[in-house]
């Protein structure tokens, strides 16, 4: 299948500038690859002698600190509801967005559609984990769940694992607060049943200390659960990182040695860096979405757009349909 | 106030040699204080010539995998039992054990019973947060908790942040999934609204990345996202730190540099480690109650040992109970 996706120019901290360069660099690495740059007209002119690449103008934008429902109300035009329902319009598969996580949520819910059957869909990350890539998810797009969600969240994380990862019966493990199956809370144990009754290859709980280092594929969660999880991964290893460069720089000896390293621990912060997974996928809409970090540069960009064309290629969507 | 101490000699994975190393080295280092070692007759003996040492046997022992309720319920002979009624009856005014944390939760909270008002103990830990240490807590006693445990909780870690850490009108926020008042699971808002009402210095939400860096000093959270949270730090530390150790140590010329930085890097992890900080304290109690790691060494003995210790000089018992 020859991708077509929706590339939201005005979405991110550095929009539209870094957005533009990763839409130049997708579209020359990938020479089957179209894009729809959804903008501003001043914003997309930049674009316009482009090859594979088609510009639609919006005349709104909705900033990263705006209330989620009320500008998707409120901004019928922005480009993030234009770039929605031209992928409702079936001109495109695929829409990638650094924009206002929220706002693309909602957004792609209401204007492009849930899949069939699908109750939530489940917004997931790949993280950078020691053994291999694994997918978190919830990551905040449901903050209130009930136990029938989750299920529905891990068949279409093992969809999106199989498709676009490429792991063949990915392993599922509940994030929970003790190993055994009597564990946790009231909510986490009535998962953990239904898990066991609905999912293949669930394997049980996982705690967050082994979120980074398993053999598990996908780690299933509510959005509020999975969003502290993540958020307190970025946060240890901001912090860890940093700590780890005063010590090495502590004094003028220290400093002699540790300077040929920072190159080392520079590669390091930037394994841990989510942005190189090209963002996080909301699994159960009609077409492919994937949200990239707010403070994504060109580079992240293009690792998006990147993961939207292997997930449509690999037929995704059709995936998770099938999985439900 | 004189503290008198039970510790609990067959608690922890290394129990109860480190125990009696660590006790030993607790009264050693403040001749004051007075410990009553509750264990097997032939783990005490070793301590039966110690100065201000008190011995009383107990003919069970709780192992650290056990199911903490059936524990406590059928080995009522046990070291953490016989521990709990000797604080109950008056004989010392605070216990310290490494061993299991669930059996020690629930022999607290039934066998020396819950100050009055107190509708649910709260599990704390201190953190070695970047700019001071910060209590983050419930870390697990409560799995499920109604919004209004949270105020109690908030109120009572404040009182151990001003009484034990010495902080006057101790900051208070609600670990959430975005800063704002409108953020978070029905919980959670819940929450943020009753403790706007009754928490003094409650200055509103915090994510998971600012946990160990930020200007507060009390975090209060239900006990499962607490325990997904503190657990996630601890892994992610690891992570990152063994991850720092493999890329100082990649190949022989970074390894020739690395040499003399290992050091550093050893007392970075050594400043993340828990057990630096003596122990969990478990508020709520007619008693100062402090769970050390499972796999405390002496040292963390000690270290709990002194904490339990400062906690009784000032009163904790008291000014928790008058803080509801």
């Amino acid at each position: 299948m020859v991708p077509r996706i929706v590339v939201d120019v005005m979405g991110g901290d550095d929009a539209p500038s870094v957005v533009i360069e990763g839409i130049i660099a997708a579209t020359h690495a990938d020479q089957d690859l179209h894009v729809i740059a959804v903008g501003l007209p001043d914003a997309i002119s930049a674009l316009e002698e482009v090859s594979r690449v088609t510009c639609v103008g919006a005349s709104q934008v909705i900033a990263m600190d705006e209330h989620p429902a009320g500008a998707i109300r409120t901004k019928k035009d922005s480009s993030i509801m234009v770039g929605c329902k031209l992928v409702k319009a079936g001109d495109a598969q695929g829409f990638f967005s650094a924009g206002s996580t929220g706002a693309v949520m909602a957004a792609a819910t209401l204007g492009i559609g849930r899949l069939k059957g699908v109750s939530r869909p489940v917004l997931a990350t790949v993280l950078p984990a020691i053994n291999k890539p694994v997918i978190l998810g919830d990551i905040g797009a449901n903050a209130d769940c009930k136990p029938e969600y989750l299920v529905q969240f891990a068949l279409m994380m093992q969809a999106y694992a199989s498709s676009v990862l490429q792991v063949s019966l990915p392993q599922v493990r509940l994030l929970n607060i003790g190993s055994e199956d009597t564990k946790g809370s009231q909510f986490a144990q009535e998962c953990f049943a239904l898990l066991s009754e609905h999912v293949p290859q669930f394997a049980g709980n996982i705690e967050g200390k082994e979120i980074l280092d398993s053999q598990t594929d996908v780690i299933v969660t509510d959005g509020f659960t999975g969003n502290v999880a993540l958020k307190t991964i970025e946060g240890t290893s901001k912090v860890v990182l940093s700590q780890v460069k005063s010590a090495l720089t502590a004094n003028l000896m220290s400093k002699l040695f540790a300077a040929p390293l920072s190159g080392q621990v520079k590669k390091l912060k930037a394994q841990m860096d989510p942005d190189q997974f090209g963002g996080a996928p909301l699994l159960g809409v009609k077409g492919v979405v994937v949200i990239g970090h707010g403070s994504s540069g060109s580079v992240a960009i293009a690792n998006g757009i990147r993961v939207t064309a292997t997930a449509i290629r690999n037929e995704l969507t059709n995936k998770i349909a099938a999985s439900l």
